[in-house]
């Protein structure tokens, strides 16, 4: 079986032999898991013409990210088996799929700036980020569709019910936008939509590649969106309390925009009078800004802080792990199998980017 | 078999008993197969939330159009077989997905009409365009996968095939925009991407579910490209020789946006200078135009008429229509059968609109 995966790994070009790492329970370590998504992306060929409408593709994989999504999936699937190579294709499809999503919402927002570098509508232009973005969503399903063949049935139709929830999400968050009255159980099911599910589908789509039972795969499913809704929790605290240094956006983003995250529903809930009208005067778009957008960061989070939000946001993200945590008891997998993927979460839950 | 379509398209809802003309041969006629399809599309639902996503895609789907592309899926698939139930899922999302092609191309083309109807980016907004667009693709996707399990993989990989090449189609389209030096081989290149490989895949996935030999599947396939640029051709010809009344589109839309159709590169390598230089007064883009739109419509549709140009075009629309009969007569199919389908070709290729 090893042997298997190596001779797959050297014909994809992925790994040489003497890269692997492959301990005695016949499980990748995350690292080992990172280093063959990476190295596949990086091989990823778009070798169709014209070159103008794959390129944005090519440089919006190229930008990086922390490749969990595929990580999760090649994890799953290795709980269950040491044969993983079924799971690369689908792996990288997710992968796709999710910078695909990256880059149109990065059109909608208006964003300038993805892991620091131009987004595509501005590096090329408004009408290359709707038809590359395109292609690119096509693209993710020719991958997902390099499957087994009586699997595929099953991943394509979880993929897709994937895909619309992601949407909406999108719409969701963009609606927000407008309206100064959405509650926690709003948000928490947008970033469900938004974020929770790919992670969700990830895992499944892994497991069920790699044998597990229904069970399990429904399991992993669900640890998929408890994970998920805490690392987005996790995200807008960064956005807020991050280190410029370390997290690769702005700090203070969300703010700046007045998004309506966790942290501000919960900031409006708790606000006195004054504070109220303190946040209003520092949201209000129309007209001239009186105030450097420091100055906006820095009242905003002087109000978060008296208000202790910090706290709050992470006791909520701390019940969510545990729920995540609790899932996985229920695997019918040995604990000593699920070392890794604890490790990985714990180390997630502690990232500063 | 003939009670078990009707039995599925009773309790689909789609058809009564008495509504269905159904010959001796068991075959459909084109009028039963609109019928179907047209019923098919006005019950699709798509109850999920929230609904601001789904309206758009159900707004563009009832603006209607004439349904070719399923059509072509359901033929197909009865030029083998009275039992076209199977194919009906695949149909609609061949059509959910041409109608999605529509949305994203008003959007990067700015169309201001499609059908008579304003376009979605105006009706709704950009942001809107964009994203239930994209779930439009994922839905497209969605009904595609309802087919036979041991079909899935070979119409899923025909499917995404044919979609990256739509999405080529529209790139050569856009960057054609830009330039004054297109070739007829080119041109004739970018509508087989962006208009014919839809309704030759039509053809081969009806074609496939029906119980085609391989070889039938991709005489269909040949079949469908062959007559996708005679369609193309014609409507080329129609945008500027057309009746208003009829067409559905305003007439010299082409002329006023200065597409490079098949009829303005062969007016440009006939012209002499002198009707170059016209031309190019016409097409000027900078500065106030000295002229109104109907003027410059019917300057440029007199050179045409000078140049000859509308019978070149329909001398080359009849070359691929003829190449598009001569792959039928190779079929595996009694020449009876396939009636139908020659009434069908001949009548669209006399349409107005």
């Amino acid at each position: 079986m090893l042997a298997k995966i190596k001779f797959f790994f050297q014909k994809k070009g992925v790994l040489s032999e003497d890269d692997l790492f492959f301990n005695a329970k016949n499980m990748f370590s995350f690292d080992d898991i990172l280093q063959i998504i990476d190295q596949a992306v990086c091989q990823l060929k778009f070798e169709r013409k014209p070159q103008s409408l794959y390129d944005p593709i090519v440089y919006t994989l190229s930008l990086g990210g922390k490749r969990i999504r595929p990580a999760f999936t090649l994890m799953a699937c290795n709980l269950y088996t040491a044969d993983i190579n079924h799971a690369l294709m689908p792996a990288l499809g997710i992968e796709v799929f999710h910078n695909f999503t990256l880059l149109h919402d990065d059109l909608m927002d208006e964003a300038q700036k993805r892991r620091n570098q131009p987004t595509v509508h501005l590096k090329w232009n408004r009408n290359t980020a709707v038809l590359s973005g395109d292609a690119m969503l096509i693209a993710a399903y020719r991958f997902i569709g390099e499957t087994k063949p009586e699997l595929l049935k099953q991943i394509l139709d979880l993929f897709t019910q994937t895909a619309l929830e992601i949407c909406e999400g999108q719409q969701y968050d963009m609606e927000f936008e407008s309206r100064s009255d959405v509650t926690e159980a709003e948000y928490i099911e947008m970033i469900r939509l938004k974020t929770a599910v790919l992670l969700a589908c990830s895992l499944k789509t892994g497991a069920l590649i790699g044998g597990a039972s229904k069970q399990d795969a429904e399991i992993l499913y669900r640890f998929g969106i408890h994970i998920g809704l805490a690392f987005q929790l996790q995200d807008d605290l960064l956005d807020v309390y991050g280190s410029p240094q370390t997290f690769g956006k702005n700090i203070g983003g969300d703010i700046l925009c007045n998004k309506k995250t966790f942290i501000l529903i919960h900031a409006l809930q708790r606000a006195s009078a004054a504070q109220k009208a303190r946040i209003a005067y520092y949201q209000k778009t129309d007209g001239e800004a009186s105030y450097t957008p420091d100055e906006k960061i820095a009242a905003i989070t002087s109000i978060y802080d008296d208000l202790k939000i910090k706290e709050l946001t992470q006791d909520k993200m701390k019940h969510y792990y545990l729920l995540a945590m609790d899932e996985l008891k229920d695997l019918d997998v040995s604990q000593d199998r699920l070392s890794e993927l604890y490790r990985v979460c714990r180390s997630l839950m502690n990232r500063e980017k």
